[in-house]
This record gives structure tokens, sequence and C-alpha cells, in this order.
């Protein structure tokens, strides 16, 4: 990187020059921090302070620790209507393309990286296995720091991982799924420690539930998620309602975020308003301190400096980039994480799965005959209006429901393969590609309840109960 | 109280209809949680915009709740500049007045009730012994429903103390002793449990200090603090750092109180910023929590519904109103008050002692030497200018810092009052004064010290250990 700001500053990309502001104010924390002489402290300061001015000249914005450049006309094809825009936050994801999402922006609106082929072939020779399917297909899709990751896992060097889920009902659908299935898989090729965090304050602040109900709703969560066959003796699974009283390593990193973010970015992140209360003002600063090892000092025998991962939905990187932003300045590791895409609603792909809407959800709980109706009936297709027309054109896969919910189920990539070329050609008709799913659902959905069934209540203590785990630190 | 809003209101103080407003809120409240019949929830919804709308006439300000009505004309004596007002927050008191802050005018605009003589009859006749020299010299001048307080212990129902401290370094002053000293006796003539609150986590947020250091001074001010003679088997001293991540009952209460109270509302009663963090904003709910006993089920075997009794300085308040205003909503008593004036600088009233100022301040480190010292050099004296002057028309009590603090520590009422008037006719000279105070304190002072140097680590340990004290609930 050049040493001057001015000489190449112009043909940068706005978020480009976010990362140089936001590297070089770690620059001057860095010097400040290690009592560097007072003219390289100065000179570093100057070169921050231009840089800043050179962002706010292309973006028309300040600078803001944390929160990367929004509304640029690079990002909405030459136009700046808000309309026109994909609206991704943990509350809310909407789009009005039937296709979904448009990833591609929301990666350099995050500011993170694409998981792009080379990344993909470096797991494979890490981990000496295929990659999982959610991978290949790009269903994960954009990390941040996994080559980090692999560093470290190529040196022996040991790291963990963290998911969670927001534990707002008892009924969980198979887009929530998702997660815990690509998190079994890392646990089982990297065989790290993992801890799983049910965010039932957040549900108790966000929505009309007693602190009770939202702690029972986390526990009958947690059985779904032990249903996904996660290892006891590798894996811990807390309710915050439970785990914030019985740890204090927890509470003090809560404390530590908590004392190095402003009101003003959560309200720039996550789009606070004065009338919110200080519940969920400061409840990111809980979502965050699980990235770090000091949170578990039971399982990380206290030790403060293993790297995390994340793999979850990319609505929830915004809490990501907070803990990101604030790790350095507390004296921790920034986490790494794995992006994934939506899961679908079975109306489309303009809105994600939601479990408040019975008829956009197959739910962990549907019966065969349930499944089979919803799919039918609700699933959007990409066919065309008569068969005629089918056989004549061809179906569009790339807006059925069906064939989107096969990418995340079906594991034969031949199969796969060959069932979009003949739902494109025309050949395969929309009630037989619905056909295919029902019969792929169907036993998945049984083999999980099946599951759950085994999980009793005194698993679900041991799971949820704070201890080592089998590795040591 | 009359139904129709509008016949009298307009004979009402500020105070008065926000405390109208206040109470048909609750009803309003009372009334859909009790799912009353429609047509009652709309006249009782329709009588509280009425009264909002001649609370706004009257003060010019809209109603906001826990916020009594500011910068009334009535409070200022008929002039509405900021400038003339003392300035009392939790983190600042300030006055222009060398006899102190206007206490009778904080009682109006904090909205508490003055402590009189007949509820300090009261209270001598429910003990059935002399009241403390704080109640009978008005340095506990303020509370909140002590009635009520004593309409329980007096149905022979229990009641719990809280009170607390912000360890913001080692050093404690003799000032820190006054609200340690009064629960201690309320503690004795009531025979209630206790629990002391050390805020280590707010010292954290607000200074420039590691969790770890405010941890130590949390644990060094609990020596000081048992110092004062606190029965083992009565009381649980906490620090938040600790005890939050030991008691589920305790996050609990906090979340709670932190979903029912907004930005809007802590900016508008602590005065915080768009650029505080949001740890600052969370904290009052941290303050609030421990005045319910649902947050020390180790004591009250659970049971959420006894009331709490704080005593504390008038600069607390604002973290109770707060609290008070939460309570019913989350269907938990609201607590009691009992507030003291600040305890003087040695330069003088219009500021309180301040351990980071230590020319301001006794410490309770300090050697007999060292407070002879700093009360001859510093003390503010009420006395004139020269002998003759002072024999000739007398030194002025209310203004003399040594007779303040003598009016805090020297227990015998005739002894004070013999003073008092000795030096007001000027048969007493400043020097002489000052040197009843020094062989007041210097032996208190030596006593503490001798107490503290008995408190070992294990007795700091066991006070701090949750655990059952010695009543039944």
């Amino acid at each position: 990187m050049a040493d001057s700001p001015n000489c190449d500053l112009k043909s940068l990309s706005p978020l480009q020059l976010f990362e140089r502001v936001t590297e070089q104010g770690e620059k001057v924390r860095a010097l400040k921090a290690g009592k560097a002489p007072k003219d390289e402290i100065d000179a570093a300061v100057r070169m921050l302070l231009s840089l800043k001015l050179s962002y706010k000249t292309t973006t028309g914005q300040d600078y803001q620790a944390g929160l990367p450049p929004k509304d640029l006309v690079l990002i909405n094809n030459g136009t700046t209507k808000e309309e026109d825009e994909d609206f991704v936050d943990p509350w809310t994801v909407q789009t009005s393309n039937a296709k979904g999402v448009d990833y591609d922006k929301l990666i350099v609106r995050f500011g993170s990286s694409k998981i792009d082929t080379d990344l993909i072939n470096r797991i494979e020779r890490a981990i000496g296995q295929k990659p999982h399917r959610f991978l290949r297909r790009g269903i994960f899709f954009s990390h941040r720091d996994m080559d980090q990751i692999l560093n470290a896992y190529e040196n022996k060097k040991s790291f963990y991982l963290y998911t969670g889920r927001g534990p707002s009902s008892q009924a969980m659908h198979v887009g929530h799924l998702i997660p815990f299935i690509f998190t079994k898989w890392l646990q089982e090729v990297f065989d790290v420690p993992l801890v799983i965090q049910l965010t039932d304050d957040e549900k108790y602040l966000w929505k009309d539930l007693t602190t009770e109900k939202a702690y029972e709703y986390a526990k009958e969560n947690a059985k779904d998620i032990i249903a996904c066959g996660f290892d006891i003796n590798k894996t811990f699974i807390f309710s915050d309602l439970d785990y914030l009283g019985t740890s204090t390593g927890f509470y003090r990193n809560i404390v530590k975020v908590q004392k190095h973010v402003t009101f003003n970015q959560v309200k720039g992140i996550f789009g606070f308003t004065d009338s919110d209360c200080i519940g969920k003002i400061s409840f990111p600063a809980i979502q965050a301190a699980p990235s770090f090892s000091s949170s578990f000092p039971q399982i990380f025998n206290g030790k403060e400096n293993i790297q995390c991962l994340i793999p979850c939905a990319i609505d929830q990187d915004p809490y990501f980039r907070m803990t990101r932003d604030v790790a350095p300045r507390i004296g921790q590791p920034k986490p790494a994480l794995l992006h994934s895409v939506f899961f679908p609603a079975l109306q489309g792909a303009q809105t994600k799965m939601s479990a408040s809407d019975p008829n956009s959800s197959i739910f962990l709980t549907d019966t065969p005959k349930q499944i089979k109706t919803k799919i039918n009936k609700h699933a959007f297709s990409g066919g065309r209006d008569t068969i005629e027309e089918h056989r004549k054109y061809g179906g569009n896969c790339d807006v059925d429901v069906s064939f989107m919910y096969l990418t995340f189920f079906l594991e034969d990539d031949d199969k796969l393969e060959q069932l979009k070329q003949a739902y494109t050609s025309g050949e395969l008709l929309t009630g037989e590609l619905k056909k295919v799913l029902i019969e792929t659902l169907q036993p998945l959905i049984a083999a999980h309840q099946e599951r759950r069934k085994q999980v009793t209540d005194e698993m679900v203590k041991q799971f949820m109960t704070p201890r080592k785990l089998a590795f040591e630190f």
C-alpha cells in the first residue's frame, strides 16, 4: 500500500477507501498503544484525517467505524433510488426480485469476501474431504477471514465454532436447520468445540413474551438443535437468560463490548431510535460476546486468544461487523465468518421463510401429508401456465422454489443437474419436480422427528450445563 | 379524587398535575392488564389524554413518565434562569450557595417527601428507640413511601434494605461512610436483611479502568464497608461483575427493566447523549434491579414481593425514580427511599466531598496528624477575619464546614447546641471549633482503621458469597 494517501485514492472504490480508513485507524491505535514516537503518531494521524476527507469527498458521507458505505451509485447500478435495493437487516429480508436477494451486491455493501473456487479448493485440501454441498452450491457464499482460520488449522492451532438461534417460538422450520446442518459438518471435519447461543433475552425484548416463555422456547429449540446430531462432548448450548447468570467471563466481555460501542453506532448499524428500549440498544453486545473465548472459561481454560468462526445467515452480519470493529480495542481476536443465503419462503425468494407465517414454512413438526400439501399448494413454481407451453418453453429454475429447496437438501450433484436440465428443457413438469422435493423432504423430516423423540430433558440439561468439553486448552 | 379532569386542574401545582397524569397512566395500564371492558378503558384513556394536555398547558412541557416537571417558576422563585439552580445528578453536585444545596427545592423538583417531625416520631414509636442523629438533624431529610415501610413493619411484614457504592478507587473518605452508618443503624433497629451493591461495572464504564482493577477496588471497598460493623449473617455484599454471573434472578430483573425504559427516558433522566456508549445507556437497569427481591433468590427463597427500602444520598434518586416508574409495569413493588444530604467538601458546601481531590477529603486511611493538618488548613471557616471581629459579631455555623461535620459525627445533641451558640456568639473561636472536630474525628477514624485491620480476605469472600441469610421467607 502506498504511503501517501493522495497518489491513488481517486481510483479506489468507496469500499476500498472505507477499508483504507479503517486500517489507518487501527494503525494509529496500535502506535498509540505501543507508545510510538510522537512524530510517528502525528504523521499517522495526519494520514488518517486525509483519508477520511477523501472518503467524505467520494461518498458524500462521514466515515463511521464499522459502518461500510451505503447507498452507493456503484451498488445501485447507476440509480440511487432506495426502492431498487434489497433490504437486509437482522429482522427483515425483502427484495423485489423473484430470484431472491442479489448476494453479489450484498458482499460489496457489507464489505465481506466471496467464497470463490480457490477458497473452496483450499478447504478441500485442508480437510481432505469433498466440501459440503452448501459450499459447492454457493449456499454459504460469503466470508470474513476464513483464510486466517485455515492458516491456523494448517498450523495445528485450534479455533472454535459459534452459532445461534433466537427462540421466538416452539416451531422451527426447515430453513432454521441450514446453519446447524452446516455447523455440524464443520465441527466434524475440523474437530473443534462449538458453542450455540439461544438468545431468549433478545426474544423477550423484541416480542410480547415473558422471560419464562422465552426460556421455555429456548429449551424446546435446543431439542431440535440437538436432534441435528451434535456431539455432546464437543458442544455447549446456552440460553442467555441462564448462562449470563452462570458465567462471570460472559458478562465481563459483554460490558467490555458495551463500553466500546456508542448509541450512534448501533443507530447506524441496526436502525435503533430514541424510542427503543435500552435493552434492545445494548443487546448487540450480548450477541457479540460469545465471539471471544474468554466468555467460556470452562471450555477454554480461561484462554483469551482462541479464534472464533461463526457460520450464520448473512442477515446476522451487522452484529459481527460491530464485533470485529470492537475486538482489537478490547484486545481480542476478530471472529471469522461464513455467511449463508436466506432460505426462501414457499411463496418465493422475495423474502425468507418465517415461522410466524405457517403457509410460508415447512415446520419440523409437519406430517408427511402436511409437507406434501404445502409444497403442492404453496411452493412458487417456475413452470409455465399450461403443460403445452411448459413442454415447449421449459421451466425457470432461478425462481422455482421447489428447485431452490432441492439445492439445499438433495445431496446428489448429478441428480440435481439432471433435474435442472429436464425442468429447464420442459421435459420435467412442475408436479414432477415437486414430487422429487416431497420425496426428499418427507424422509429427512421424519428422521429428524425420530431423532428429536430420543432427545430427553436430561440430555438438554447436559448440553446446557457449563462444563469442560473434550478438548485441551 | 374528582373524576372529571377539568373541574379543579387549574388549581393544581405542576407537580400535583404530574402525579395525576402518572396515576391515571397506571390506572389505564391496570385496566388493560385486567382486561377491563373496552368502554371503561376508553374513558380512562380519554381522561389520561386530557390530563396530559392540562399538564402541557400548565408547564409548557410534554409529560414524560418518571420525569417530574423541571425549571418551574415556582422552584426558581420567580426566575427561570438555569444558572440560579443547584445542579444535582449522580455524577455532579454543584451550587453557588455556601450553605450548600437548597434541599427543600430539591424535594419539590424531585417530587419526593420531606422527612418531617411526624414521620420521625412515628419511626421512634415503631422501633421504641431514639431516632438516629442523622434523622434528628435532617441529614436524612427526604423520603419516598417510608410510611408504607412502617405500615408493613407495624403489621409484622418484612422488608429489606439496599444500598451501594461505586468503587472508583481504593480510597474512601468519611463522607462515604454516611449511608453505611445509617444503614447499619436501620438494619439493627428493624432487624432486616441488607444487600450492598458495588457497581464495579459502572466504574469500568465511566472511568479509565480495567474490569480487573474495578473488581479489585470493589473488594477493597468491601473491607471498609464491613469495618462499619455489618452483621455477616444478615448482609450480602456483591460486585456486579461477579454477581451478575452468579445469579439468574438478577439478570432476569435487569432485562425486564431494560425492556421498559427507552433511550428517550434515560436521556431525560441522566442526560445521556447519542455519543455515549451503550453500556452507560443500559447501566441504570443494573442499579435498579437490586430493588426487587427476586434478584436475590438465595435470600428471599424466590419470593418476588418483598418491599425494599433504599437509604442513599439524594443524587442517586434519579435511578430510583426510574425504578419506581418501571416497578408496577413488571409486577414488582416500588422501592421506598430515604435520602441524605451531601457530605460537604472541606473547602465548603458548594460541592460534595470527592475522593479524586485529596485536599477536599478526609480519607479513612488518614493519620491523626493528616486529619489535624487538613482540618486546620482546608476546612472552610464561618468565623470572622480577626479575633476582635469574631468576638464582637460571632461566627456563622451555616457555612462553617467544621460545624457541619460535627452535625454528622458528634452524637451528643446538647454539646452540639452549646458549640453552635458559643460559635455564633463569638465566644468560641474557629481554632477551638476545629479542635473539637479534630478530637471527634481522630478516634472515630482510628477505630475504623482498627476494625478494618480485622477484616480478612476470607471475611470479604464470605460476605460476597451468595447465600441464605438469617431470615426465613
